[in-house]
């Protein structure tokens, strides 16, 4: 069997707004996962483990490493994001294409490492990108302008991906991604298989 | 000014449907326009000169080679075909995306000599394939034949492209060639003037 999906990797700056849009591209996709990454740092209000991330102890994490069990990890500010191999791999092997929503310094490991799809979400402008880390309230002044430092040096590496999307309109920027996870179904190189059964036809 | 659109040439086997597709691929997609080719050949019924190709004759074709006016021009069946190069890059100059649609030599040519995207329209069959040309009525069963064993050879040429989409339902086809065309403006490459706006920011 020579089913396999495409590792799609999708990142931005912080506070960008790449967990909102996901779930949004998933409704419009089929045969699409998104992978769940695993992090040290607590919960925000909403989040579950096992949904939003898996929340483990710093041991753990470690000794995931140890065990070169990470696709790629990071830390961000005092805490550890990875992402778990095996989930990932399955998914894969089952036909699913699967995305990656990661930071961008892990991004840039995906993008070197494998073959991969590669979106970056970007703000319509900085001040924009501000507004929004204010407006979510899980940081404190402090904290944001750090950020937006980073973000800065983020959104530099843009040259990196192969698209670009403005997250201006939640629903027009899932639309987006959508449309380009379709089209990278439709490339010649994606359809081999299909290819040779119509030239056999 | 920088501004200028991306050639996309679509091709695939002689009756394959690239003509009926097309007008749906422009209802759905702005700033995209399709390029008129100039031909030798006789007008079918419902054909428009002007609309659906130049109808010239053979001495004017001739001139037109001799002046380096095509983009590329090949013979079929006795026929002659070109792109006219003028017409293509003032569109693209004022920022258009233009189709050719160009029988499977021709395109070759474009895919070696310019940077374009290039989308194949496959048959889901080589039995609805040659349904469609006896369904066409306009050529003899002789020419149907004919067009058969040259259908098989344009077939092979479809890992030279970056996109192949099957045409099994014309809406369905249309949309996925809007989808390829909309997601190849979301490239990076695509989007430096706009990408560095936000930079500046």
């Amino acid at each position: 069997m020579n089913k396999s999906g495409s590792l799609i990797v999708i990142s931005g700056p912080s506070g960008v707004g790449k967990g909102t849009i996901i779930p949004y591209v998933l409704k419009k996709v089929k045969r699409l996962k998104v992978s769940i990454s695993a992090t040290t740092r607590k919960p925000r209000n909403t989040e579950v483990d096992g949904v939003n991330y898996y929340f483990i102890s710093k041991e753990k994490f470690n000794s995931m490493i140890e065990n070169d069990e990470f696709y790629e990890y990071v830390n961000v500010l005092d805490n550890s994001y990875g992402t778990p191999k095996k989930q990932v791999d399955d998914l894969l092997a089952k036909g699913y294409d699967v995305i990656l929503e990661i930071e961008t310094i892990g991004a840039e490991k995906i993008m070197n490492e494998y073959k991969c799809v590669s979106i970056f979400i970007s703000p319509p402008s900085f001040s924009e990108l501000k507004n929004r880390l204010i407006n979510r309230g899980t940081e404190t002044q402090e904290q944001i302008e750090l950020r937006m430092k980073k973000s800065e040096k983020e959104m530099n590496s843009v040259y990196s991906y192969d698209y670009v999307v403005i997250n201006d309109d939640i629903e027009d920027c899932a639309e987006k991604i959508a449309c380009i996870i379709r089209a990278e179904r439709l490339k010649v190189k994606s359809s081999k298989a299909f290819i040779n059964k119509i030239i056999n036809s």
